[in-house]
C-alpha cells in the first residue's frame, strides 16, 4: 500500500538526525567516537538511583506510580523553582529539554515565519524548528560585537524586507552545542536588546550551564528579559538522561499555553523519574555527583586540548570551552569533513560533521568532537588516528 | 507584557481538559469520585517496582540511564512485538499512548481534513485532534448496524460533498471511553470496509484491551487490517500509568515517519522505565498482576452496577462494559449533567459530563462513571448521594 497521500504537509519537512544515523551503523563501544553528546556513564549515580527508586516507593507509595499533574509533581517544580530562582509558576516539568524545544515551537511558529540561531546550532532544535515549516535563519558568532551586531541587523532586516515575522531567537549561551562557545554578558544584552527593539521572544536553550570547569558563571539571558525569554533546563546532563525529564522557566501567561499543549502531548512528564530527580535535588545529591561529574569532564577536556596541541597537523585549530561536552574543529577551507567521515570512521573514529550543525549547508570544514563519552584512555589512540588520517588529507 | 500576538495558529484551537480542571479543583481523596480515569493504586505493583528497579540497575547498569534508541529499547520493542504477535519493526514505543495519539495525528493531519470518530469519544483525543486543527466528525454508535452504516455513509459523504478530506478513523473498540461499549466483529470490519472504500487509515486505540471481566476477545481492528491501521497500546492500565509508556504498532512505513517525528518531539521514551516495564512484562509478572486488577475490577464494576440497580431513580439508564474503566449514565432528556456537576460536588461526589466527550455539543444528559479508582467500601455512599440529589432534580 502506498501511504504518499495520507502524510501531513509537516512531514515534508521532517529530515533524520544525521548524529542518530550514526548510532544506527556502528557499535559505539567498539570505536572511538568523539561523536553523539552522550555524558560519561561515569557520571551516573547508579547505587544513589537504586536506594532512590526504594526511598520514593516507600515514601510517596502509589502517588510515585500514578498519573501525575501536566505541570510537573509539586515536589520538582518546587525545587527547580528554588534552585533557579523564581516562583513555582514559573515552572514547567518536561519529558525532556527536547521537548522543551518542541512545544515552545508548537506553541508559537506557523509555517514560514522566521526563527533565529546562530550558526552552527543545536541539530535537535534545527530538526524541530524544520519540522513546524519554520524558516531557520542562523547567524554566525563573530567575537567583534560590533560586526556581530551588524549581521544580526542584517539578517533581521532581510526578514522583515522579506515581509516574514521573526517569532523567536534560539540560543545555546553556554558552552554552545557545537561551537563550545559561551556568549558574554554584553553578547547577551545586545541579543536583548534586538529582541526589545524587533519584538521577538528568545528560547534560551541552557542544558550545560552547571557543567562550567573555568572562569565564572555568565548571568543568563532568563536573568536579563524574563518576560521575553523562555528559559530551558535539563536533568540530562546533571542527573541522567534516561529519565527524560528537563524544565522550562517562564512567564505564566506563556507557561499557561505550554501546559494545555502538554495535555494532549503526554498528559504528564514521567512520574517515579520526577519523584527521584526531586529527591536526589532536595537531599543535595545532586549537587555532591555534580562537583563529581565536573572533575571528570575538567580532565577530560584538558586531556583532548592537550592531545590536539601534540597531535593535530598544521592549518586545524579548534575552541577551547569553558564547559559543557563539545569542542569545534575548524580545518582549511576545502576540506570537506562530510566526505572524510567514512575514511574515519574505517580507520575506527567517530565525529560529527559540521555542516550538519549548520542551516545553510555552511561549516563543510569543520567538526563537533565530544569529549565527555569517549573513556580518557581512549581518546589518545583516537586523536592519533585522526590526525594522521588529517595529515594526509590536508597534505593531498 | 502581552504575549498574543506571539502564538501560532494552533494555539487558538486548543482548549483544556475539562477533567484535569476538576482534579484541580478538589482533593480526590476527600469526595467519592468517579470523574477521572486513574487505575486503582491497588493494582500497583509497587514492592516488584522496588525490586526491578534494583534488578535492572544491576542487570543493564549505565545503558538503564543514559539516551536510548527513539523507537525504544531492544528489550521493550521484543516484548511488545512477541506479546502481540507483531514482526519488532512493527512497534514503537511511545511516551504514553497520549502520545501515540498526537503524534499520529501530527503526521497524518492538516488543518481543515476530518477526522471520524465515535460520538462520545476519548476527551484526549478530541484535545490532540482540534490542536491541529482537525475536524473531528462524531458518529453516535447505533446497535443497528444497518443504522450505523447508514449514519457513518452520511457522515462520510458530507465530507466528501464539502471537499474535505477524511484522514484517518478513530476508535476505542473495547471498552469505549467514555462509554464502556465494545464493538462486535461485525462492526469492526464494517469500519475496515469503509476504510478500504473511501481510501482512509484507521487509528485503534486499545488501553484497555486486557482489562476484560466476561466474554470472549474481539479481534483487534489492528488483525483485520494490519496494513491501514495504527493499533496503539498503553502500560498504563497493566503496569502503572506514572512510567508514561505506550507502543503503536504499524506499517513499518508510517513508523518510519513517526520515529522521525519523535526524535524532534523528546528524542526517546523514558530509558529505566522501559527496562523496568520489558523485565515486567517477559519475567511474567505483569500477567500476573494482570490476573489481580481483573478480579478487583471485575468485583468493583459488578459493585457499581448492583448499587446503580438499587439507588438509581427510573429514567436514568446506564451501559454494562464487559471490561475497561468506565460506564455512561443517560438520564432523560433535558437533563443538564454539566450544571449538575457543581451541586453534586457541593455534596461530595465527581463524575465527568458526558458533553465533554461530544464532538457536538449534545449528550448534556449523560455522565461517565470510573470505577476502577474509588475504593469499594466508599462506592455505596457515593451511590446514594448522587442518587438522592438526582432524584430530586428529576423531580422537579
Amino acid at each position: 500500500m502506498n501511504y504518499d497521500g495520507f502524510f501531513s504537509e509537516d512531514v515534508g519537512s521532517f529530515f533524520r538526525s544525521p548524529v542518530r544515523e550514526i548510532f544506527k551503523r556502528v557499535d559505539l563501544s567498539k570505536i572511538y567516537s568523539f561523536a553523539g553528546g552522550y555524558p560519561s556513564a561515569a557520571t551516573f549515580p547508579i547505587e544513589d538511583i537504586k536506594s532512590l527508586a526504594s526511598e520514593v516507593l516507600s515514601k510517596y507509595g502509589d502517588k510515585a506510580l500514578q498519573y501525575g499533574a501536566t505541570q510537573g509533581t509539586p515536589e520538582l517544580r518546587a525545587a527547580v523553582a528554588e534552585r533557579c530562582g523564581v516562583p513555582v509558576e514559573m515552572v514547567q516539568i518536561t519529558s525532556s529539554s527536547q521537548q522543551g524545544i518542541d512545544v515552545c515551537t508548537r506553541i508559537l511558529v506557523d509555517p514560514g515565519e522566521v526563527i533565529l540561531t546562530s550558526n552552527p546550532s543545536y541539530l535537535g532544535a534545527i530538526q524541530s524548528f524544520r519540522s513546524y515549516r519554520a524558516d531557520v535563519v542562523g547567524v554566525p558568532h563573530d567575537t567583534d560585537i560590533a560586526e556581530w551586531e551588524k549581521a544580526w541587523r542584517k539578517a533581521i532586516g532581510a526578514c522583515i524586507d522579506g515581509g516574514k515575522k521573526i517569532k523567536f531567537l534560539y540560543m545555546i549561551p553556554d558552552f554552545q552545542n557545537p561551537s563550545g562557545e559561551t556568549l558574554t554578558l554584553q553578547e547577551r544584552s545586545l541579543l536583548v536588546s534586538l529582541a526589545r527593539e524587533f519584538d521577538f521572544l528568545i528560547v534560551e536553550d541552557s542544558p550545560y550551564r552547571e557543567l562550567r570547569y573555568e572562569g565564572e558563571a555568565v548571568p543568563t539571558i532568563f536573568s536579563l528579559a524574563p518576560e521575553r525569554t523562555l528559559h530551558l533546563g535539563s536533568f540530562s546532563k546533571i542527573f541522567a538522561p534516561g529519565f527524560r525529564l528537563g524544565w522550562i522557566l517562564g512567564a505564566t501567561e506563556l507557561l499557561d499555553r505550554i501546559y494545555v499543549c502538554k495535555q494532549s502531548l503526554d498528559l504528564c512528564p514521567p512520574v517515579m523519574d520526577q519523584y527521584m530527580a526531586a529527591e536526589f535535588l532536595s537531599s543535595g545529591r545532586l549537587d555532591a555527583n555534580l562537583a563529581k561529574s565536573i572533575s571528570l569532564y575538567r580532565e577530560k577536556r584538558d586531556l583532548l586540548l592537550s592531545l590536539l596541541e601534540r597531535y593535530m597537523p598544521e592549518g586545524v585549530s579548534w575552541t577551547r570551552p569553558e564547559g559543557g561536552l563539545f569542542l569545534y574543529l575548524t580545518m582549511p577551507e576545502g576540506f570537506d569533513s562530510v566526505a572524510f567521515y567514512d575514511k574515519a570512521l574505517d580507520a575506527g573514529v567517530a565525529y560529527v560533521a559540521g555542516s550538519f550543525f549548520c542551516t545553510d549547508g555552511s561549516g563543510r570544514n569543520t567538526m563537533r568532537m565530544n569529549f565527555s563519552f569517549l573513556d580518557a584512555d581512549r581518546m589518545e589512540p583516537g586523536i592519533r588516528i585522526l590526525s594522521s588520517l588529517l595529515k594526509s588529507e590536508l597534505l593531498k
